[in-house]
């Protein structure tokens, strides 16, 4: 018999995606019964991979598969939650993708010289809570207790929501592993972007997870009236908010490699009949490349400086968030290219735009991404779609890695 | 005696200013108690005048001054209301230093060869009601009664407004005035810009009333991961958004007397890391001259239909409102210019940026508008100032015309 691994994971994650709030697409936040439920599925399917299952006390699902004494652990995995209203696939199907590659490995009767862990983490969207990762940053050491003083909605405290799903937080200390027997993390993700599916190629290879930086701007200039106020002398914050969403594209399309987006912006009064008096908006920069990102970012800071002296406008810029990139272990990326070109795929390399569990587990052991091709780029919505056939082939890849590994 | 009639004025208009709802600044809608109170003010203020008063079916208070059978009347005033917490001098100012006018002239003994009315308008701000205007309109035979079906925010319709009010608004096509017998209309205001303030003048001659066009716009990208989207591909709307600012500003500033505004502006979905998927905003162009103004708005649709093939957006742009240019009559503007200048000013003349009631008169008479310099160009706020001495010099300016006029 001949098991078509492709589309047993497609049933196994059409299973998953019913374990959602109500509400179009899926909505599984963490520490919750449809958490719960998902865990429940997955001890299952881990089950009948021969991985012997823990809930740790961080909500992070683990199973394992030992290996030869001493001989190192590697870890495969991703996320068991979804934004709200999100797909399918996002973060579930890596781990999912991993049980089932173990299991064909076991249906195979290969024999892995080295222990493998698969981790299926609580919480990474920080959708319920104000934080995240902190599952793999439990395992990483990075993990910061101050967080379980965060409140959800409704007011319950991350503390309260896991003790209420059984576990003891205060045990998370615990859960951090050594460093010298961790041999490696792979995590498994769609794109969240349209390069794979533009290049027709099922599989890319993360080079790195980009680096980010934010930035919080107010442009205050002078209301008037729109009839009444001569062109010469205005100062028009949303003139100014224009000119500064021009200058992040600008940047951004002549710097490869480099997105800049002016995601959110709003002005004040916003009536049709009156010069704008403020405009509030945010620039963000993300590159593969930190001395790019920080290079737009400075220029940004400039171009601000000059536009508020030309425009006779008050510019206010702060930078509010910084994270440098991420790169993926040199190693072990290439023997996952060399996986998937085995398995019939060019090896086409990415950067991943978007962060990952990988970027904390990265503080733990040498990282790499595999990513799947997406519909239309499309994730976090109930339109995420991955076809069987590329499922199939990441999890050969999977597979393939773990078994040339050494 | 020397009475100090602008000091008078400022007394009166800060009488006047008190008669409002609780709040910042003044807040005088139509057909309320506080308008009641400012009409019952006035009357007293028109007979000291010499005026004989009576309210008409519009609610525009009426002060006559009789002249010699069969010579016609001249029109003078502007409104009563204001916007909600705005300032002493919008509208009402037009009122009492055209009553103080006639008191002057009467204190000096000047009879006039043409009969007087002094005119309060129920409501120009067109606040409380979808609509405007309705006292000119009344006498200019413009009136549409469909707009007695209109109601405010509390559900109360003009009709039963004007009706509490103790009018009778099936009466007011009688309040048409013939044509023939119309003189002109002569409207005093603050500038409610800056132009007068820059020149160190305190009066100014208006030249017509801007014509007004405004465009509903919306640009139609497509949204994304600010971290996984490419930049090249990206439909931003955003990005089209900020163009089209630019390009209002540019065609406002190269064209001279061309006013350009962006006023209302607003993103979805608006979050830090999405790109914007769609914007809505307005474009407004006002001008005296209305080929101007109508290239203007041709050219913002003709730059939309590049963008969109440029940017692959799609971008609805649809002309949603549109009222002509309104010049003033050139004899009665060369008169109050000359009154201007007998009284120590330069007669500088500039176009009004805004709409007066003077626009609904020019359907029944010749109109000019003489405009008072008011501090920072501020209206429409409790800021708005004039200075007693401008008052002044306005008074003598409206005594002046009304006493050379033939």
């Amino acid at each position: 018999m001949t098991i078509e691994w492709g589309q047993e994971a497609a049933r196994r994650l059409e299973r998953l995606a019913g374990l959602s709030e109500p509400g179009p697409g899926v909505s599984r936040l963490p520490f919750t019964p449809q958490h719960r439920a998902a865990l429940d599925l997955l001890t299952g399917w881990m089950g009948d991979a021969g991985l012997s299952v823990e809930l740790d006390d961080a909500g992070t699902l683990v199973g394992r598969l030992d290996g030869p004494v001493g001989a190192g652990t590697f870890y495969l995995g991703s996320h068991q939650d979804s934004v709200r209203e999100g797909g399918a696939y996002d973060g579930i199907m890596g781990v999912v993708l991993s049980i089932v590659a173990l299991e064909k490995l076991r249906c195979e009767g290969v024999a892995l010289p080295f222990a493998v862990e698969v981790l299926a983490f609580a919480d990474e969207e920080g959708v319920r809570f104000p934080t995240a990762l902190i599952g793999s940053r439990a395992l990483a050491s990075s993990y910061d207790p101050d967080v379980l003083d965060m409140a959800d909605a409704d007011g319950i405290t991350l503390r309260e929501a896991m003790t209420g799903f059984g576990l003891d937080p205060a045990r998370i200390p615990e859960l951090a592993r050594p460093r010298d027997t961790a041999l490696g993390y792979l995590e498994t993700h769609i794109e969240q972007g349209p390069v794979l599916e533009a290049a027709q190629e099922a599989l890319g290879i993360v080079t790195a997870i980009c680096g980010i930086e934010r930035h919080a701007i107010r442009v205050t200039g002078a209301t008037g009236h729109a009839g009444t106020l001569p062109m010469e002398g205005r100062r028009d914050a949303l003139v100014g908010a224009a000119a500064l969403v021009a200058e992040v594209r600008r940047l951004a399309m002549e710097t490869p490699g480099l997105r800049g987006t002016v995601g959110a912006l709003s002005i004040r009064p916003n009536v049709v009949n009156a010069v704008p008096r403020e405009a509030v908006l945010t620039a963000e920069f993300r590159s593969a490349r930190d001395t790019d990102r920080q290079a737009a970012g400075r220029a940004i800071h400039d171009f601000a400086a000059a536009l508020a002296r030309h425009e006779g406008l008050r510019i206010d810029i702060e930078r509010t968030y910084v994270q440098p990139a991420q790169p993926c272990d040199a190693d072990l990326s290439r023997a996952l290219r060399a996986s998937v070109v085995d398995c019939g795929g060019l090896g086409l390399e990415l950067p991943s735009g978007a962060t990952h569990d990988a970027s904390a587990m990265a503080d733990l052991c040498p990282i790499a991404m595999l990513f799947v091709r997406c519909r239309g780029g499309v994730s976090h919505s109930p339109e995420e779609y991955v076809n069987p056939a590329d499922l199939d082939m990441a999890i050969r890849a999977i597979a393939r890695l773990l078994a040339i590994l050494r």
